[in-house]
């Protein structure tokens, strides 16, 4: 293999498949980055076994073929030369990079035993713009489990029903869901891991470029540009979250996002003494929030619109926070039923977005 | 006491003092900052007992008094509180701080046990310009050494003779030697802990505003704009540095700083496994520089031009780097005798800064 690209190019493509490479495995060979050059093209691959990057670019290839390099070697190399053409060659067991004055000889690593991503068929998809599908992977992926315990909860669902796409995530603490329209029709449910959306996260744009989405039995495909992600599904049933919707409320409150947010900031503070919770006094036009802990307390008060009963609650202020943080509107509501029962935040007269949060019970 | 002052204001002030904090201790107040009201004027004070802050700043004082509040509780605090006024108030055994609809009530600790800066006398100074003392500091921290056996190492020794200013620091490996003309003439020796020094540099300002520097037996203070900073000295004597300095050279190669900065940057992603050196190679008009690993080897080359003889040489390349990366001019000389004296660093026509390099023995 030999090829000539450049430095943008290359640092481009081996940031996004490095997404893919495992931090740390027991396999050597998945340390590596597969290049394949070929008709004018230079395919970059990674995976970790469960989710699989490929991408692609334009390159001078000047005589094709393949090979595997250190991920790790190979970053640090490219990131280190000058903004200029850079060579890639293999010879012998070795992989030569120059560029300008310099020229580095790494230690190449088998291209036999570098594992084939699974093929995802193309019957059954989706379309989503980039931006979208970013949006509703930042604001679910705050309420995936981190525990192993119960697999399932470490993705996300994603249910589509004609053009409607819904994602949903939960830990049993909060869950939250995330509703957008799909640019063309489509059923099915799965459920995508939280690792791989979270990189899938990484490499979106914000623009309005469709990503196409395909998916099979075990796998999904996510083809964004030049870039094709595939992953493992988790398998199982989700939980069935629309039976979790609480079906009305006793009090909802109005009020600004960036209020509420600053105002738990500031309350969790001193909110680990007291069962890591702050407390919401709600009555008339006013809700405190108060805190307290051997240090000290905190009483932080909003003004807000109330419809309802008064009520008293509490709730873990991180939980309300990762809420908060990926609303994108400024006005939002906030419903609750009695103080030991699910809230409700979600962004005001919009229902496309819609957070469910436990209260703490207070000592 | 009880003061109004404004966010900006009182961060800043708190962003100052907390640099003296020490992050652990035994001696639980000195984690406190301290508070004294007087005059239209609040200061800001702190200790690790070794180098102490005082920094002032106007406010409303509505009652003049004194209090100590732990430096994470009351900077977290402040950090997180809307961008306007904020009222300070002792009353019983707490502080209560408020600002807009938030109140914070913090414990405070004893105003009796803070300990007293040591007083300096102001007999002996020296001014140098902000901008300069910033340079100097960050020039010659690089060599000072972090390990406790050779104390007097630690410090960087500022030597004053008439108006000319000479900051020193050596580590065993390397040394850096900055000199520069002060505002005024003095006479005196003296080791400044380099950890003031880190501290001080993060304070300065890039700017032609004077800072006074005054020296007592065993302590010295810098005076700049409304903070005073006092330390401690290093006792001892410091070594004889300009016995150490080469009187004559055999080899001398002028080039871009850039250059070689960026190839010492590449070559040593493999220079791990060969005794952690870059190997160069110097003859006619050009320089190599090779290192080598299990994992591959780099060769860069760089156009140079060189008076004297042919000259292999190999370099810790982070010793070569720390310097290349605090040199402010374009081009620079690199002197050689042997291969295994001490080569010097230099910006090419300038005697303001110097940097003495041991060269390692490769296997």
């Amino acid at each position: 293999m030999r090829i000539i690209t450049d430095k943008s190019t290359l640092l481009e493509s081996i940031n996004i498949v490095q997404k893919a490479v495992p931090s740390k495995t027991t396999l050597p060979i998945l340390e590596g980055i597969l290049f394949q050059a070929k008709n004018g093209k230079l395919t970059l691959v990674s995976t970790d076994l469960e989710m699989g990057i490929e991408t692609t670019s334009n390159v001078d290839v000047i005589e094709q073929g393949s090979m595997v390099v250190s991920s790790k070697i190979v970053g640090e190399i490219v990131r280190k030369l000058p903004d200029s053409d850079i060579e890639i060659e293999t010879r012998d067991n070795f992989i030569h990079i120059k560029s300008e004055n310099s020229e580095f000889k790494v230690l190449s690593l088998s291209t036999e035993e570098f594992p084939e991503l699974p093929t995802v068929s193309r019957d059954k998809g989706l379309s989503l713009t980039s931006s979208m599908l970013k949006e509703m992977i930042k604001q679910t992926i705050v309420a995936v489990s981190n525990d192993e315990i119960r697999p399932i909860l470490t993705g996300v669902l994603m249910e589509v029903n004609g053009n409607q796409v819904t994602m949903v995530a939960l830990d049993g603490f909060r869950m939250a869901v995330r509703v957008a329209s799909a640019l063309n029709d489509e059923n099915f449910k799965a459920v995508i891991p939280g690792k791989t959306l979270v990189e899938i996260g990484k490499i979106l744009n914000d623009n309005e470029d469709p990503v196409n989405i395909f998916i099979s039995k075990n796998q999904i495909l996510f083809h964004i540009g030049d870039t094709t992600v595939t992953s493992r599904l988790l398998e199982g049933e989700f939980i069935n979250y629309k039976q979790l919707l609480p079906t009305e409320y006793k009090t909802k409150i109005v009020l600004k996002k960036d209020s509420l947010l600053d105002a738990c900031d500031r309350a969790a503070l001193f909110a680990k003494d007291s069962n890591n919770s702050i407390k919401f006094e709600i009555y008339d036009d006013v809700m405190n929030i108060k805190s307290n802990s051997d240090n000290g307390d905190v009483h932080e008060q909003l003004n807000i619109s109330k419809t309802g009963d008064d009520i008293e609650i509490a709730f873990n202020p991180k939980y309300l926070m990762d809420a908060l943080k990926v609303i994108n509107k400024e006005d939002i509501a906030v419903e609750f039923t009695t103080s030991v029962s699910p809230s409700i935040i979600k962004p005001l007269n919009d229902s496309e977005f819609l957070y469910l949060v436990l209260p703490v019970r207070r000592r």
